[in-house]
């Protein structure tokens, strides 16, 4: 069975990403947490047992150690193709989708870093956060609008979904909806209400009493 | 067939990541060329007829494009399997070493940009490039010990090699072989002989009347 080491819900992005991808398409996993510390240097110790960059999510499998959000999809869509669209050109825009996630929107990862347990109301955004968010709603509209679904590529949840959710989180969470399109606002609610989202969301509330990252 | 669009070669390391790939692979493809521009304005209307985030490269095939390197990779795959290595385990340990190209090693790409055309010499590096050379070398190491061949994953070029082709070319160029155990140099050095990589630092040279980024 594939396990799945992940941090703290309350603030791992990534670890969000193959988690909700894999509870949406219900594949059978062991979730493995690790905590953010206060002493660093234990901390380092314990991830480098998740992953050989002391970074998480990471997927263990077979002794194998796939320590990349992009290859674990990839990895999982190797023995569930469910992961992508079926159809070819979906399948193209949803890996570009993911990828430009996984290099880009450096201004909304670093100024909006994502709490789950915290709503914050920014007073002003500047240029950098502007042009994130703009691209994230042609983005997310082209989606909705060229594959025609309820879901970025399609009807069906797929792993561009899942590289999004956390944003879905941070928007709703800064109080940045009004940068999305009817269509992209609508979308990031329905992800939001997702019973797996709900369900991440809940199980980081108990996490307050340990040591988080603030944004 | 494929249409790669890429920057110039001298400092677009991105764009050679897929050139390379495709070329060391023997797969025919058209190459479109466009040119980093005084005028940033008129820079950015010429890049985004290539790719919907104006970056480079971007690849365009049956009226799709292909906007991210990684995307591109995967879909050049579906075509032509031999992009990754064939056994799952090597695939897999591929695609991570890729996705961290894709997301990290952010003070070797700020401090040490490509230029083809320059060689440097560092009097000193701080502790995030040597982070970085590190964890390079830790990488290269492992592959090429773990696959027991010329590259990265094997005895065959795949894209895991074609990913860190910039990365061969930034620590010649930047005089930091030094960092590397004795088989990652070596290997460094085969890859900067490789036909194709030479191909590419040769049609840099007439470059050098256009206008292009500093390092």
């Amino acid at each position: 069975m594939y396990q799945l080491f992940i941090a703290n819900k309350t603030n791992s992005s990534w670890s969000l990403r193959p988690w909700i991808l894999l509870q949406q398409l219900a594949i059978p996993f062991e979730e493995v947490q690790r905590y953010f510390q206060p002493d660093k240097k234990q901390q380092k110790l314990d991830f480098l047992q998740a992953s050989p960059t002391a970074k998480v999510p990471a997927l263990h499998h077979n002794g194998e150690i796939i320590w990349d959000s992009l290859a674990i999809a990839e990895y999982i869509a190797e023995d569930y193709p469910q992961v992508w669209p079926r159809e070819r050109n979906a399948r193209a825009w949803s890996r570009c989708a993911c990828a430009e996630m996984h290099s880009s929107f450096v201004a909304l990862r670093s100024q909006c870093s994502m709490n789950t347990q915290k709503f914050v109301t920014l007073d002003q955004i500047d240029s950098a956060l502007a042009a994130d968010l703009a691209r994230i709603n042609q983005l997310w509209t082209e989606g909705l609008t060229r594959f025609g679904g309820e879901f970025l590529a399609g009807s069906r949840f797929t792993a561009a979904d899942a590289f999004f959710a956390p944003v879905v989180i941070r928007l709703i969470h800064y109080g940045l909806m009004d940068y999305l399109s009817p269509a992209a606002n609508a979308y990031a609610k329905r992800i939001y209400q997702l019973p797996s989202m709900q369900k991440w969301l809940t199980q980081a509330e108990p996490e307050h009493d340990r040591p988080i990252r603030n944004p």
